[in-house]
């Protein structure tokens, strides 16, 4: 493709974005996406041979790429509680402005939440992202503030939960609460003096 | 309503539950319904005179009330980390065997996430959960198991998006790691030595 070529697809891939937050995804057709970014539709069908689904999913893979990309430039460097707090902040900002309206939940759902191309999305999102993460409670570990003893993929993967369980309830209520709550808790307690927690109580019996 | 008309109208819901549960939502029909609970058009319109909609209404119902059955008898009586322990159990065999089918997410999906209905029965089911788990915490708290400088409606909310986070992964991977990952960890954080917790620690400048 021409540095041209690459240009214009973004741009209507962009183009799409701004459309399938406006309206839905379902609601978007291809003329609105001409409309937006002022090409033909031989242009879209030139970048996108299949069509709405294959350029939904590219809008789908640029919305996953949003995901982590808004989460910067704190995610790639948890490297102090500052950092830590500052990308709280940041997560916490960004869903409480998307509202209701998750981008990237819309388009997945539209295209079919269990076809394999939504899964694999989703999967290597994940997958990212929890390495983002471990990263940083590795970083953490190293400088002696989270206890070596806590397994850093297993702490990677609660944080994503505790985000993805707050936006989930965000998207039903509207509200960010619990969202904070989950965050909140969860780094409270990962800054609790490491050597003093006892990890892996839960499997003594009392 | 008499107690025949009631029997009636429950056959009705746990039957279409069912073929929710087989086929979606969006896909079951009032015939569907008819012939797997042997009743007639005019006995379902008798009972829901909305229709589909207002039936399928009546099965999130349902299926809300039996999130929190599906949980007893530990939700209700969490009052010793043994019963903490049976409930984190029940929870990721319950997502387990649901597997990539939420049936409450099913059909607030098809009824509109929107829908003020749909938000009234999914606030109402948050509440009632979270009062639950928040029961919980303050019993653990009177025993002297969790720090009472802990606000136990907070934690409650938090333990939620733990488990709400671990099923939207599941989900989407249909794998419970994720869920069992979030669950272990905040309770082995929360059994932590609770007067050695520096909580709010997150609040002080490092």
């Amino acid at each position: 493709m021409t540095p041209k070529g690459a240009a214009t697809r973004q741009r209507i891939i962009e183009g799409t974005s701004v459309e399938v937050r406006e309206r839905g995804a379902a609601a978007t057709t291809l003329d609105d996406v001409c409309a937006r970014t002022s090409t033909s539709k031989s242009q879209i069908f030139h970048y996108f041979p299949g069509g709405k689904e294959e350029l939904l999913l590219a809008v789908a893979a640029y919305e996953a790429d949003r995901v982590l990309a808004d989460q910067e430039p704190y995610l790639s460097s948890l490297t102090s509680w500052e950092a830590w707090q500052n990308w709280r902040d940041l997560v916490v900002r960004r869903y409480r402005k998307l509202g209701v309206h998750c981008p990237l939940g819309v388009l997945i759902t539209e295209l079919g939440r269990k076809t394999p191309a939504a899964q694999a999305l989703t999967g290597q999102l994940l997958e990212r992202w929890q390495g983002q993460l471990r990263a940083g409670v590795t970083a953490m570990q190293t400088a002696g503030q989270i206890s070596p003893s806590l397994d850093a993929d297993r702490i990677a993967a609660w944080l994503i939960t505790a985000v993805q369980g707050g936006v989930a309830v965000l998207l039903s209520t509207g509200k960010s609460d619990h969202l904070e709550a989950a965050l909140d808790t969860s780094l409270a307690l990962l800054r609790a003096k490491p050597e003093l927690l006892h990890v892996g109580a839960s499997q003594d019996p009392t």
